[in-house]
Parts: C-alpha cells; sequence; structure tokens
C-alpha cells in the first residue's frame, strides 16, 4: 500500500493535488510512498505562521520555550522506534544509521531545551556588556538580540531528515521563529512522521511548525525581509535559491551549507599501531561507510605523509574490506544502499571522474546490479596531489574518499587542503602541538570547525563527521559561507542584533537581564 | 588647474588612462579634479594586496595593529585643515560637516587602535568561553577568529569620503586583512588625500592598502572565497553586487548598507518646551540640514502625536527658516549644496514624489538657480500617514523630511515606522520606560540601531545621526542587512569563526588567551 504524505500548512493536513512525486526504498527501488505540494497556497502558509505562530512563540519566555524543545524531543523518542524503521524503509539506512539521525534530533533538541533553561524568564537576550559612548557613563550603549519577525523556512537535505529538521527548528524555536520545513521529497516520510508526532503530541503552539512534503513551488516569491531562509544541500540549488531577486532586494537572511569536501590530515608524528593512528583509521571508515557516505561532513580527501601511505591504504583496504554490504534490515549489514537511484547515478559519474586523476585502490567503480541502488565503499589515490583538481573541487556524495601523499610538513598539507575552497570540518591527528597549531591557523580560515585526533580524546570522540550541537556547523566558500548550532550562536541567524543608545539608567532598566551564568552559557 | 587624481595599487601611485570622470565644485559647477581607473589591472591589484599586505598584518599582534590605526589617526589628523578644505571643495561640506566626516575618520581610527591595544599581543582570539563536548571535559570545544585570507574591499558613498574609509579599514585592518578601497569617484578628493598621506607617513605594510579612484572595472570579477566586500551606497548599486553570479557561487561576504527612512517618534508623554522636546527639534534640524541632509542615518520621517503635530511643524519652521543656505566656505553658512548635480536632480525628483501624498510646509521643492547645486531644507507633512506608501518607501537623499501625525500610542508608531522596512537607525523620544520598552520590542527587529532620546541624556547626545563606534551600524531590510562597527563585533565580517574541537589540554593552550578584560573589552 502506497502512502500519500501530507503537508501541513494552516494549521492542517493537506495532501498535495496533481501529480505527486515517488518515495521509494533504496534497498529494492520500490515506491513506498507519493507526495507533492500541488494546490498548497504558499504565501496563505507563510502567512499562518507569520501571524499565528510568531507571536505565540515570542509570548514565551527562552525557559518556556526551552520546555517545549523538551516535549518535542521527548514527544519524538516516544515514536523511536517506528522513526528508525521509517529511516530504514525510505532512506536505505541500517539501524545505526537511522539512530544517528533520529538521536541526533533528539538529542540537539535536549540540548537547546537546556540552554532554554538556562537562560530563564527573559524574552530579550543581551549581547555583551554594556559600554560608556559619551563623556561620561550617563550615555549607555547596549546591545539586544531580538527576534526577527518572521518565518524561518527550512529547506533541508535528503540525508538527515529528522537531524536537519530539528537542529534548526531548535534554534529557530529557541529564538522565538515559527518554522516551515521543506525536507528533501525523496526521503521524507521520517520528517513527515515527526511533524505527524508533534502536531497530535501538541508540543507546539498553533503556527509555530508548517510541513512542505515536496517542491517548493512559489514559496519563496512570498518571503519578506523579516524572514530567513536555511537552506542545506547542492551548492547548484544553493546558489539559485540565493540568487534570487526578491531575497537580494530585501535583504532575506539566507544561511547556506553546501558542498564540502573536508579533509582529514595524518601528521608524520603519529605512528601506526598509536591510539592516534587507531582513531583516524576508524573516523576514516566511519565516514566512508556510515550512511552509506552520504555525510555533509565525511571526510573525502585523507592526507597522509608520503613515507605512510602504503601503511594507511592497506590497513584503509583490510578495513573495508570487512564492511558488509547489503539491506539495511539484516543485522551483519555494514553498510546499505544509497538513498535514490539520481545518487547512485552521481556516485558512479563521480569517481569516474575521480579516476581522471586517482586510481582506485579499493572497491568497485559500478553500481551493484538491482534491485536497490547499493554501490559499495570506494578508495581511491590520487596520482598527483599537487596538480590534481578534481579531487578538491567535486564532492562525491556517497561511500567514497581518496587518498592523497603529501611532504609530512604542516604547510604543505595546508595548501592541499585549501584546494578546496573551503568546507565544513577538517580533522587533524597528531600528537605535536606545534603542528596542530601550524594547522589550525594555516587552514583555519577555509573552515567552520576543526578536529583534533589525539589518543586523549579518542576514547571519547564522536568522530569528525559528527555536527554537535555546542560547535558551529557550516563553513566558507564552497561550503556555502553558512553558520548552523554552536549553542547560543545558532540563535542569531533568527535574531536581529540592535544597539540600544540612550540615558544608562533607562537602558540597564528596560529588560530584566538573565542571571550572568545565563546571560553568557559556556555554549556561546 | 585640474588635479589628477591617481590610483594606489600595487604599491605604486598609477594614473587612469583613457576618458577621466570630473569631479567638481558643488559650490560652483566647477571642474575641481578628474580621475578614473583605465588601465588599472584589478585582478594583479587584488593579488597585491592578498599576498604582500595580507601576510604583513596577520605577522602583527592586535596590539601592533592598534599601533597601525593610532598613527594612522595622528598622520590624518596631521593634513586636518587640508582635508576639511577638500571637503568643502569637492563635498560642497561647510566647515562643521567637514569636521563631522574628518574627525569621524580619526576618532573611529582612535577607537580601534585602543581595542587593539588591549587585545594585546595575540593574534588569534577566542569566541565565547570553552565547552565541554563528551561525557567528561576531556573532550574540549573552543571557538576561535582568524583572520579571512582575502582583501577586503571597499566600495564606498559620496557623503563621507573620510569616515567612510577610515571606519571600514579600521575594523579590516585590525583583523589583520588589507584594504583595497574606492571611494566614489565624484567627491574622492578626500579619500585620495587621505591614502596619499598614509602613503607618505609610512604607517601601513606595503599592500595593506591600496586605492580606485574611479569606476571598479572588472574587480569584482576577481574576488576570490576568502574576500570580503563592504558596501556602502543605493539599494539598486547593492542588488546588482550582490547579485553577482561569481560572488554568490563562492560565497564572497558581502556586506550592504543601502537606503534607509529613519525614523524618530516622539512620544505623547513629552511637553513642549521640554528638555527632550529641544533635543528631538534639535536632532530633527541637524539631521536635515547636515552634510545638506546627506547622511544614510538622517531622519526621514518624523512621527508626532496627533495633538501635537502643529506645535512640531511650527517650531521646526521657525528653526529652518533660520538655517542660511550658501556657499561653504562662508562663515554664515549654515547649509551647503548637495554634492553632485544627479544628487540635486534626484532630491528635486524626490520632493515631487513625496508631494503625491504630502505638503511641504516648509521650503522650495525647486532647486535653487545655479551656479552651484543648492537645494534648501524642504519639511513636508504626510496627508495620511497610515496610506501613505512613498513616504516609507522613498528615501530622498537630501534636506528633506516628512511629518507624520500618529494616534499617540507605541502601537501605532510602530506599525508607521515598520513601513519603512527596515532601517539604520529610529529615534524616540520619551520619559516614560513603558512607551520606550513598547517601541524597542515592536519595532527593533527592523532597526540596526535605537537611539533612545531623553533629557537626561540630551547633554552628551551627539544625536541619531552620528554612527559610533562602538555602537554597530547597519540595519535589516531595505538597509541592506549588514552590520559594521560596534567595538569587535566590526572585525566579525572579517574573520572566520573555526570550532577547535579535541583533548582539553591541547585547546586551551593552543593560543595564549588575552587577558579577561581585553578577550571580552565592553565594547564587544
Amino acid at each position: 500500500m502506497t502512502q500519500i504524505l501530507e503537508n501541513y500548512v494552516g494549521g492542517r493536513w493537506q495532501p498535495g493535488t496533481g501529480r505527486l512525486a515517488d518515495l521509494c526504498d533504496p534497498a529494492t527501488g520500490e515506491v513506498v510512498a507519493r507526495a507533492g505540494t500541488g494546490g498548497v497556497d504558499m504565501k496563505a502558509a507563510l502567512a499562518y505562521a507569520r501571524d499565528v505562530g510568531g507571536p505565540a512563540l515570542r509570548a514565551m519566555t527562552f525557559a518556556q520555550r526551552g520546555d517545549l524543545l523538551l516535549a518535542a524531543s521527548k514527544a519524538i523518542f516516544a515514536h523511536r522506534d517506528a522513526l528508525l524503521e521509517l529511516g530504514a524503509r525510505n532512506g536505505g539506512n541500517t539501524r545505526k544509521d537511522a539512530k544517528f539521525d533520529v538521536d541526533g534530533a533528539t538529542g540537539t533538541l535536549a540540548v537547546y531545551a537546556e540552554l532554554g533553561k538556562r537562560l530563564g524568564d527573559t524574552t530579550v537576550l543581551p549581547d555583551g556588556e554594556g559600554v560608556q559612548l559619551g563623556r561620561t557613563p550617563r550615555l549607555w550603549g547596549q546591545h539586544v538580540l531580538l527576534p526577527r519577525r518572521g518565518v524561518a523556512v527550512h529547506v533541508n537535505a535528503f540525508n538527515f531528515p529528522a537531524w536537519g529538521l530539528a537542529e534548526k527548528a531548535a534554534c529557530a524555536w529557541l529564538a522565538g521563529l515559527p518554522v516551515l520545513t521543506k525536507p528533501a521529497t525523496a526521503t521524507a516520510m521520517v520528517a513527515e512522521r515527526i511533524v505527524r508526532v508533534l502536531v497530535d503530541a501538541k508540543v507546539l503552539p498553533a503556527g509555530a511548525l508548517s510541513l512542505l512534503c515536496g517542491s517548493a513551488g512559489d514559496l519563496l516569491d512570498h518571503l519578506e525581509s523579516q524572514d530567513v531562509l536555511a537552506f542545506t544541500g547542492s551548492a547548484d540549488t544553493g546558489y539559485l535559491l540565493r540568487s534570487k531577486e526578491r531575497l537580494l532586494r530585501r535583504s532575506v537572511r539566507v544561511n547556506v551549507e553546501a558542498d564540502s569536501l573536508n579533509s582529514a590530515v595524518l601528521a608524520p608524528d603519529v605512528e601506526p599501531g598509536s591510539e592516534a593512528w587507531a582513531l583516524f583509521v576508524r573516523d576514516v571508515v566511519t565516514d566512508m561507510t556510515q550512511k552509506a557516505g552520504q555525510k555533509c561532513t565525511a571526510i573525502r580527501r585523507i592526507f597522509v605523509p608520503a613515507a605512510r601511505l602504503q601503511d594507511v591504504q592497506a590497513e584503509l583496504v583490510e578495513r573495508l574490506g570487512a564492511v558488509k554490504v547489503g539491506p539495511p534490515g539484516d543485522e551483519a549489514t555494514g553498510m546499505g544502499p544509497v538513498a535514490t537511484a539520481s545518487q547512485l547515478e552521481d556516485a558512479v559519474a563521480g569517481v569516474a571522474k575521480l579516476m581522471t586523476e586517482a586510481d582506485v585502490v579499493f572497491g568497485s567503480p559500478q553500481a551493484r546490479p538491482g534491485p536497490g541502488w547499493y554501490f559499495g565503499p570506494v578508495l581511491l589515490r590520487a596520482r598527483d596531489a599537487a596538480t590534481a583538481r578534481v579531487v578538491h573541487e567535486h564532492e562525491v556524495f556517497g561511500p567514497v574518499s581518496t587518498l592523497l601523499a603529501y611532504d609530512g610538513t604542516a604547510a604543505a598539507a595546508a595548501a592541499l587542503v585549501r584546494k578546496g575552497e573551503g568546507s565544513l570540518v577538517a580533522s587533524v591527528y597528531s600528537e605535536s602541538r606545534d603542528f596542530v597549531r601550524d594547522m589550525v591557523v594555516e587552514i583555519g580560515p577555509w573552515h567552520g570547525r576543526l578536529y583534533l585526533g589525539s589518543a586523549a580524546m579518542a576514547p571519547l570522540s564522536p568522530g569528525p563527521g559528527t555536527a554537535l550541537p555546542l560547535t558551529v556547523h557550516g563553513g566558507p566558500g564552497r561550503a556555502g559561507g553558512g553558520e548552523e548550532l554552536g549553542g547560543l550562536r545558532g540563535l542569531s541567524l533568527y535574531q536581529q542584533r540592535v544597539a540600544l543608545e540612550g540615558d544608562r539608567a533607562l537602558v540597564e532598566k528596560l529588560f530584566p537581564t538573565p542571571a550572568p551564568a545565563a546571560a553568557t552559557p559556556s555554549a556561546r
């Protein structure tokens, strides 16, 4: 039986009319649901969120919004098993992959719930300390952060239907903005179920959450200057969205998180068999195989001192060889199929492109014969890291990564990493503070996050591929130039910073200030 | 004798070839200089700044960059009289107007010099406190701010050739970025002289400052993803710049400060003759006449309770009547000409547009007969504030402002103010904390700065039209969505925020941290 996913707009469920898109089971190719947004009045959907959801959220204190996030987290957790099952059925996720998505969603909501609780019974956040503006302290300046009066429109990627929805919504809701969320159509079942769970559990005020399952239609043609658009997906789609005249003319805030050729750099001080070495190998294998490599944070470029290349390659080949590719439901499966037919096509084409300057050292560059969209892990080795171009510029969004040799100096590694022209994350594995410091300075400006792998942190490490709620997620240049999460930093996309300038006695007493600890929680 | 302004690129002065633009004396229309960028290799100019200026600035500590700013401030101050004279000759500035520009430049540099000094002998700034990421504090997160590795390209407006150059450069230099500055051609003499002064005084390392006197040519076609573009000017030009595919594709950071229909709101509690009333009247008159109303922060919409409208109008008419319009060099002159022939044309056309829904209550809607581009102050009164459109949407960039009646409630005033769809600043004159609080909450999200006028701060007040270095300058929506200044906040446009994730012992010792007081100076 094929389910029809509905849209949730204007406070009611509404199926799309006209032609619907097929949503499939990646393990079989079978159609498991259909969805579309035909007949949805986008302008009215935005207006309802703006006029009904906005005021309700803004009337709440941060502590109350925190309660709301906690309730949302719990409501989703209560349906965890069903969501994990949908992650397999409509995303090809192994149970572990699906947990990564769904538990990431509830976990992020819970962290932001805690931040809200800490901010307490206030609605206006101070931004930094007050400052004397005139010759005497009587003329006083204080910056405050106010919620924008628009809708947070969230356009998410296919790979994290649960986490993508929740991490963006957590920030918007805590800031006081209603959310209109649009999952990628192909894997929308998980997101649709989450919205249904939240609606049924009545944890959100009316208008705080709307859902589009299908094309955005003319949605963007109705955005106003106080609205916010946050997009995760391909650089090409990101360009299409942000180049829209209406958005540019109205200075609609747009956050883009796009392509990223994330790097892992093994320093020459890390000996084979050491803990840092083991962490490095584990992280590369995890990033290549988790969610079939369909993570925006996954390691795509593996930089290894030339003298270690054979050792690293041999170990990776051995580990990858032990990964069983198969149906997500099988206990033995280590990696499931990719999410869609077009992902499979792109992965095959992408590897062919990489092969113009790199050799395959593990795996097959061909898709497995159907049914199902299976593509095993492929490890390549660049023939010449310095002259290679494709490997630094073309993100193959699947279980694919490339080894590149460098001369063992931080300067050379940094020069190669920078050829990616901006990434979400890079990881550096070293016990040498000097090497790490050099890398931070030399590649930092091209990244939103640097993961510093070492023996000491290895037992606790979530790996570089995991975006954490308290550190920023985003990157400059090719990665889109956006920034999400990072504790309260994640709220700023949804806030207007306003400088108040006036009599100190007035300015300081306008709004109750949160307790000092809460005003600058360690997360900010 | 007509001076030829030169460009300063690649570390040398270079006149433009081909057709040059005329720069005039607004008081007479006479050509006083010519300038152009023909023959300038824009790509090479950017590369020189990036490759020579960038490393030199990044090698300096914040304290050293602070010293550099102080030296720049002093060098400019040493040529103050010559610059004031150029402000008159090429900008139509009265001596007071020219001081506002030139002293604003040296003052802003001096404030940022002090901020640099406080940050001390460091090069990497922490962003907030560190935070525990794992089950134990061993896995630690710390955000840091690193200078982007590009050029800060500054495209400035004609009205503040000195301040515009200096306020943008102060932030970029302190952050560690080289500057390529492009003043508006029509009034470039002051900016050109400042660059010449700084070059001659040798206060900057090679490559830290480049100058284009004329068209930007193909400059933007050579921007890279680590470059930053900061623009001040019209919304139309802002749109042209930010819509460029190259910039959008590479996520080049673009800051736009554009049109702004700034509001002044007189609260009903302010009695005629009171100090707040006097301040309000003084601020409106100052904003209408200072720099002949050519300030992006100038009050364009004056909201007055209906019951007070006659009183306010009478007082404004009287004050404006006392302003002598004439040559900037005359002692008695209170207001000079507008800066260019096209400004004059726009002002006349703009007032005609406003007259479709407002009546002129002071001044003449016509330009004065030449020579010189004189346009006296024009005060209008909207026939119906609620149905008016042009007055909320069309910025007349001259000595023009419009009175609008409201019913005396904060809600009604806020609804009218918001019709401006985003402004740099609004001022609220009231002794009532409740009225002020309501206004802050209700109009704050549409503004970058709110000036709260009252008796207590009146003696110290610089007026809402003055952008201060320690409070942010910029506004959402129509105002361009940008943000400059605001103490160390002004550096963030030029910095990449990077989350470091790793062993606490490593992360905390990577970089020397500034003293606590310096890490979070009151200005941030």
